[in-house]
């Protein structure tokens, strides 16, 4: 586990000095070793500690000795397995008092901060660093989730896994996300709240800041008993909780996915002005999808007014509609569907945002001149700069109006004018429906939030 | 539009012959074209018209002379535009039935029959046939999803855009589907259903051989204006489609993705004897997650007997619980985490199938040994034929036991043993509650279906 977390840190670029610390060992992983922290010619900023449970305090006695004043402690084996378990994580704070050490854990994968290529956890991220900021009571959501964060196009800022909380607690890092500049959307997942005024008081502060949204998962007896043997975690009543965040101005999301897909639109999107939303798409099906759940989420849909749709008309086959949603169906002029269409939409004042579907790049150009080749007499190359510039500029449709636009597509990142925009900003989700759900959430989180 | 479905067509590897008709080209793509479907030097068993509107009903007729009994027409412009349309497509209609054709359409992207090669629409469908069956309203549905089903690994076996359904229509693909060997699962994606006593019996038997999950999006208002404009479907009260897919045996999904997420689990995986899921998970938070998604699906995550949780602590580490959710923590012992750990648990009577969180294949292991190449000592190669061995049996535990085995994973068939899952046929779902969810289709599915 420790090599794992080494190894992350060496992977992920990190320049500062990396002291291993090993009893017997004179490398790892090619690092000269140390046997002891009293060893080491520096004071370490940072210690991460993977070791034995019974041995931890007594080892973050010796970095308090030797100055240092920030730990994650790794290593389980305490509260959350109960018996024996509360005495050590007793002792190990009491440690941490003693140093004033700045300990995250025990029992959790540590922090990430993308911005300085320092990530503690098992694995390396591989993305430029980004918005969303993760603070999580679980270590798996603060790590594991780089596979899908990746795989979307979506941009973290910083991971914190709290574990125990015996220290550092949701509260504590919301109070200091709030403020962190790099961080513009937070996502909490909630396993349980000890100090319920003390994390309401934070929680309202980092609101009032940037958008935060959360997963709370103990609000189910199973869900609960689950935390319980996880991190220790006193869960509550699932409508207590529930309102409590929405106190705080806390929006609740129902999977990890919601809660990151969510942050990615409140990290790279202006808020909507209001909640009337422009469907946008070249095929009916994700048309009529995204009308029905942005219903479905009180969003409006509004019929768009008789002078609007003639204008539109101008610019669709005799197949298309202009009503809300627009369906271009089939159409060729790409600077249409890219650049004046949603310019006339964004310049009515009749709607506060557009979710569309229908950006493809080349990939299925490139696969069919691939597999067609000697049969079929264009060029995907020649067509990609004219393609782009249309791209480039639909890109910054949302900055330009100060409204959002989000987009969907069962393509994904493959495709080059779908990384493009993942990659400029514009969220591009896998299904219509949950486009328009992230939609809804920064309708939202105009009530608080920056 | 017509070059591209043809393209689709020759990519997708169909090896009857095929016969362009062009009215100017000599070759379409490398292929000899006809000017007239009388030049032809064989009578098709089906065409596929891309034509403009006016000219359809007249040439539909022409194929008709020429002994063509099938008809997929692409062609939109009819019905759904209004005006004309509506004349143009009672002419069309006349033709059909005229000549006795089968004809799908018109506005429609027509089917796919992966278990020949055949598909007619604008996308090839790089993977092996599987049991997933899409009919839908939307020609979106039935071949845009294609990026999404591969990226995922599930398997289809036909889809069909039935678009206006002027002859052929949702009733009539679940009578023919209902007893297509290959169609294991059926999606159906409903805007609007014009002859209900129909649908309603077709469904019924279709429900009594397989099961059917659908996506209705024609219950608001904003969901009913853009069905009436896509493909002219007369949209209802989402109660009421509510009831009556509840009394065919439908089961109602709430996405696309969610849809196709249930008939992957559908199309592979034994349904459940009961609802009492045992969670099974190498991270806490996964865990914890999948237990309040399971709570709030009205599935049961019993707590497991005292004799079986002093079995499976034998084999957990000091950190792991038992309890259900099991919570193996870090354990380096695979055998334990893919095979003994789950066999106790499906012979132990006490659940009815698993969901699992923490199946890793090879990928960060390649990842880091490329990236620290040097510095580490292992070699991944060498490592794989035990692992692999592993993961092939617990592929097999499901059909081994008669009870279902879902997989969640933040990472995708980039790993080597999620791939190998998703092609022997177990579900990894890119979220941990998004398998919770199939598991909770699987055990509603047992009141119909086979």
């Amino acid at each position: 586990m420790g090599t794992g977390q080494l190894a992350t840190l060496i992977m992920q670029g990190f320049d500062g000095p990396v002291y291993p610390i090993h009893p017997t060992e004179k490398t790892v992983l090619g690092l000269k070793a140390y046997a002891r922290i009293e060893d080491v010619p520096d004071v370490p900023d940072m210690v991460v500690m993977v070791l034995p449970t019974g041995i931890v305090p007594g080892l973050l006695a010796n970095c308090g000795k030797a100055g240092v004043r920030a730990a994650v402690v790794t290593s389980g084996g305490f509260r959350e397995v109960g018996g024996d378990g509360f005495a050590l994580e007793r002792e190990l704070t009491a440690v941490a008092r003693e140093y004033d050490i700045a300990m995250i854990g025990p029992n959790c994968i540590g922090v990430s901060n993308f911005n300085i290529g320092l990530n503690t956890t098992y694995y390396p991220y591989e993305q430029e660093e980004g918005g969303v900021t993760v603070i999580s009571q679980s270590g798996t959501y603060s790590c594991h989730i780089y596979g899908h964060t990746r795989r979307m196009g979506i941009r973290l800022s910083h991971t914190a896994s709290v574990g125990n909380s015996a220290i550092i607690d949701l509260a504590e890092c919301l109070e200091y996300f709030a403020d962190e500049p790099t961080t513009r959307a937070i996502a909490l997942y909630i396993e349980g709240i000890a100090d319920g005024a003390r994390f309401v008081e934070a929680a309202k502060r980092a609101c009032a800041n940037k958008p935060v949204v959360s997963l709370y998962v103990g609000g189910t007896e199973a869900g609960a008993r689950a935390g319980m043997s996880h991190t220790g975690a006193m869960a509550g009543d699932d409508a207590i909780y529930d309102g409590m965040l929405r106190q705080c101005g806390i929006q609740r999301a129902t999977s990890i996915e919601e809660m990151l897909d969510w942050c990615w639109a409140l990290s790279t999107q202006p808020r909507s002005p209001g909640n009337r939303l422009c469907v946008l798409s070249n095929a009916g099906g994700p048309g009529a999808s995204m009308a029905d759940t942005a219903s479905r989420e009180g969003l409006e849909v509004p019929v768009l007014s008789e002078g609007l749709q003639a204008k539109l008309r101008e610019h669709l086959p005799y197949t298309g509609t202009g009503v809300n949603p627009i369906d271009i169906t089939f159409l060729l002029d790409y600077k249409a569907l890219y650049d004046t269409i949603p310019r006339l939409l964004m310049e009515s004042g009749e709607v506060d945002g557009i979710v569309m579907y229908g950006v493809f790049g080349t990939l299925l150009f490139r696969s069919r001149q691939k597999a067609l080749e000697g049969r079929i007499d264009y060029d995907v190359e020649a067509l990609v700069p004219m393609y782009m510039a249309l791209i480039e500029g639909f890109a910054k449709l949302s900055s330009e109006y100060g409204k959002p636009v989000l987009v969907s597509s069962f393509w994904g990142r493959d495709d080059d004018a779908l990384a493009y925009l993942t990659d400029i900003g514009v969220p591009v989700y896998p299904s219509p429906e949950r486009a328009v759900k992230a939609f809804a959430a920064l309708t939202r989180a105009q009530i608080s939030g920056s």
